[in-house]
């Protein structure tokens, strides 16, 4: 049996292009003599649609995409995804299905079982849960088709303090008993440094426990935060992978299930590499997808904006990136020759506008206000804000979008100014930590400096007054990111990250920062996930709240 | 049997405090000779943690709690919400939990079996449902013991397309094969303009159907957005309203179940005097839960800005409040007049401070990159973010919290500049539609003239360019409103609103207004709810997607 492997870059609602995309891979299938084409979880309408699936103009085109995708069908078989309507009087009104086509027609539903809702899921909200487990019948075969966290039930639950199973059931385990001769997963899985890994394993370990192959297919291209990274696979029924279609892009490939052919898989990245990648195509489709093409930001010496800019040529292309020094007073002449340096190493036109006329003129409309009052974070922010009405003007008079540099680290402990540097359309470095944009840097500097050597390897400093350090004010970030990591991403209590062996006054001051911020952080731009806990809408917390 | 019925203002997270408040109204159950003491639903944590649920320490605090509570509970008994761990190897590791106590300790576990999971409620990213039922026997009587949602099990589905039941059991039909004599119901309701009337109308029916009386306890108080409004009360078995307790703040009542004495319950409030409290109360626990005393607005001398006063001024009183008439060029004399006219009815002191000298100065700057191209919304935008930088300057300077005044109209339609008017910690009128605003403001005049009259008769303008009016960009506040309502309350398509006689292009450029501007209700300041669909975490659009 052939099979079509289809990997697929959806945009969410966009239901034209998507049937557009989806039948111009089966017409490539049909071409080789495909059996069977599989597209991802969701296809037909883009993961993930979130409230627009309680619109029922929605539910209603995407039902009509399904029925005119399959009447082109004739001579093939295609399994894509999208929500079906509950037929029954109870439960949530949705499912979230994998569509069965053959003969022109939808010939059979499998309903998702497994509906995770948790960190950045949310499928609970929309759909009812599947019940009922039945193989599907194909050509001799019988095919036990899932959709994506339906093979996740071995995963742990996620609480810090949990070492039971998240789910009640195993869809597996209950079409095991029909004797299926394949797994067909369709799935939308996303990018984090980590998942790639996770991933694979849990596949490999259901096609060992159940001596089974696995056709896993996954979405590709980013939805605003979350970047869907590929890597649709073929895993044997001895647990191995033989087959692994490209990351970051769309690709499509062929496999005789019987006689699969020898391995064909992907070359291994590094973690920063995989980050940089995710980071670029997050932006590129949050531009595409958006209709947007060109950006905005402002060059300030430091490593973020350094590293946000190659991220945004990258993405964008030189042309269309604009970026703009605003020194002040406070400003340091190496941090206006590390901006030039960088803007002529890439390539890119810079404007400068200083601020301090238009910061001296703030001063003056508050002083009858301020009196004598000792200058303090007031006046800082003043400065940050100022470059962020500029910047803004920039980005409306020109319709370039902002782009946002706060890093992780930052974003965490709060220092930066709301409605200053926190401005931005879309947050590229809120998932990466200090230490992280550091490698970043690095990384970009490979083959030959790109970002001056000047501006790795000085004190980070947010310049809003005299020899002002970041270090002022928060710990190293060496330890800082690793106090942060353990509290954000490990879910670790404060006596837990202390009987690691941190500094009980650090630990302290640090998690206290996170949680008086998180106020900041709820008016953040949307910030792209690299990790497997980023904020936004992953991470809830409550603001009004004791912690 | 004397059952104690306790609406409490819980603080998330505050275990200290709550358990101070519940041990003290156990103290006055006591003195009142009471059997049985009735808390609210998650009263040991606060009603909603969110992820704060996902820490081990949080949860073991709770655990802490009730144990701690139940120690003083000798004589007498109490129901008291809590999460619990769910012990089992399967499934999420919490239970969201009625605990029953008894002769000093924990006596029986009732878990949740219906977890709202849709607009603001998020229960099952936390909670596994409950599948086993048993009533609760207690001198003589058994009680079938059930949480909020539990009783809800008749609502339909809220999908726009849905005509079934949302869920696929009912738990007091499984507790009735019990013969129960008393159903209590502990729960966290919030308040929506018209909740107060939907709640009645589900308890009451329960009661005729399963002919049983019901005591009911809400919680009351605001968690950041989220308003809880009261109203606990007890309905006999044949569907009668005949104890209901107050509105929008704390109550205790103790009525003998057998023999519940004369009616009494609430005088009926008209909804717009229903909103109004909610934001008083919803804006004071902000800032009494925060450790917030002060704030401070912007007074344009339009209505938004006046009702945001009068609402301040009543949650923090007089002396708490400051605010800033920022008058520029475009600024028209009544204005002026109007804000300073308010100020001295409410006995406030103002500032004014003029921002044409620092937008002339921005402008100045920004003359090389803008060259002779046409002033547009850039430069209105200049001008409402130079004001944001003055707010936020007396906010960093003096502790004083901005409020944001943005109402939900312009929210909608993205009438509003980001960085700028739409700034602040929280925004009070942001589900609240202009023609609502009008009729608050008309309220707050009841008995005499605080918010001059020229103020709510003249045409709104946001005055950021010469002889603007908000009509030259937006349908008239009327049609607007109730295009809006039908679009984001009522979830209805385009083809729908116009099939219900509107007119066609406004219902069009209506609803691409509100699609193309998700991007800037992402970063709004939290926004008190009281309607049934509000901006904020209960709608959640993808950002990046074809509408």
């Amino acid at each position: 049996m052939k099979i079509a492997l289809v990997q697929l870059n959806y945009h969410i609602g966009n239901f034209e292009k998507n049937a557009a995309l989806i039948l111009s891979e089966i017409d490539n299938a049909l071409r080789d003599n495909a059996d069977l084409v599989v597209f991802s979880e969701l296809s037909v309408c883009g993961y993930y649609p979130h409230d627009m699936l309680e619109r029922k103009e929605f539910i209603e085109k995407a039902n009509e995409t399904v029925e005119y995708i399959a009447s082109k069908c004739t001579n093939i078989a295609v399994i894509l995804g999208a929500p079906t309507i509950n037929p029954t009087k109870r439960g949530k009104k949705l499912y979230n299905s994998a569509v069965f086509i053959q003969h022109g027609k939808v010939e059979q539903l499998v309903h998702k079982t497994l509906l995770p809702t948790y960190d950045i899921f949310d499928e609970y909200r929309h759909f009812e849960p599947n019940r009922h487990f039945e193989v599907i019948h194909f050509k001799g075969k019988k095919l036990a088709l899932t959709l994506c966290e339906d093979l996740w039930d071995n995963q742990p639950a996620i609480n810090s303090f949990a070492h039971n199973k998240l789910y009640m059931s195993s869809p597996l385990e209950e079409l095991k008993k029909q004797n299926p001769d394949i797994v067909i997963n369709i799935a939308a899985s996303p990018f984090s440094y980590n998942q790639e890994n996770n991933r694979k394993h849990i596949m490999e370990q259901n096609a060992r426990d159940y001596a089974l192959p696995i056709v896993y297919v996954n979405q590709v291209g980013a939805q605003t935060e979350i970047v869907f990274d590929g890597g649709s696979m073929v895993i044997d029924s001895n647990g191995e992978l033989v087959h692994e279609l490209a990351y970051f892009e769309e690709d499509y490939r062929i496999i005789d299930i019987e006689n699969p052919g020898p391995k064909v898989i992907q070359p291994r990245q590094a973690s920063i590499e995989k980050i940089y990648h995710a980071l670029v195509l997050g932006m590129k489709d949050y531009f595409v997808k958006m209709g947007f093409k060109t950006a905005t930001l402002g060059l300030s010496g430091g490593i973020d904006s350094a590293v946000v800019l190659v991220l945004a040529v990258h993405a964008l292309g030189t042309e269309n990136v604009r970026v703009l020094l605003m020194p002040s007073k406070y400003s340091s002449d190496h941090s206006i020759a590390d901006a030039e340096a960088l803007a002529k190493n890439l390539g890119i036109e810079y404007d400068t506008v200083g601020i301090q006329t238009v910061v001296d003129e703030f001063e003056t409309l508050l002083k009858p206000l301020f009196g004598s009052l000792p200058a303090n974070v007031a006046e800082e922010n003043i400065q940050a804000r100022a470059r962020g009405i500029l910047l803004m003007a920039i980005s409306n008079k020109f319709g370039n979008i902002l782009l946002n540099t706060t890093n992780k680290s930052e974003c965490a402990v709060g220092y930066g100014t709301l409605y200053g540097d926190m401005n931005g359309g879309l947050s590229l470095l809120g998932d990466v930590y200090k230490t992280d944009v550091f490698k970043l840097a690095r990384f970009i500097n490979t083959e030959k400096e790109i970002i001056p050597e000047n501006t790795i390897v000085k004190p980070p400093s947010a310049e809003l007054r005299p020899d002002q350090k970041d270090s002022d004010s928060l710990p190293d970030y060496d330890l800082l990111d690793k106090i942060l990591y353990q509290y954000i991403e490990m879910n670790q209590s404060i006596a837990e990250i202390v009987s690691q062996g941190f500094d009980k006054f650090e630990v302290e001051r640090t998690v206290k920062m996170v949680n008086m911020n998180e106020y900041k952080r709820f008016q953040s731009p949307p910030i792209i996930r690299i990790s497997s806990k980023a904020f936004g809408f992953g991470r809830k917390m409550p603001l009004v709240a004791r912690y």
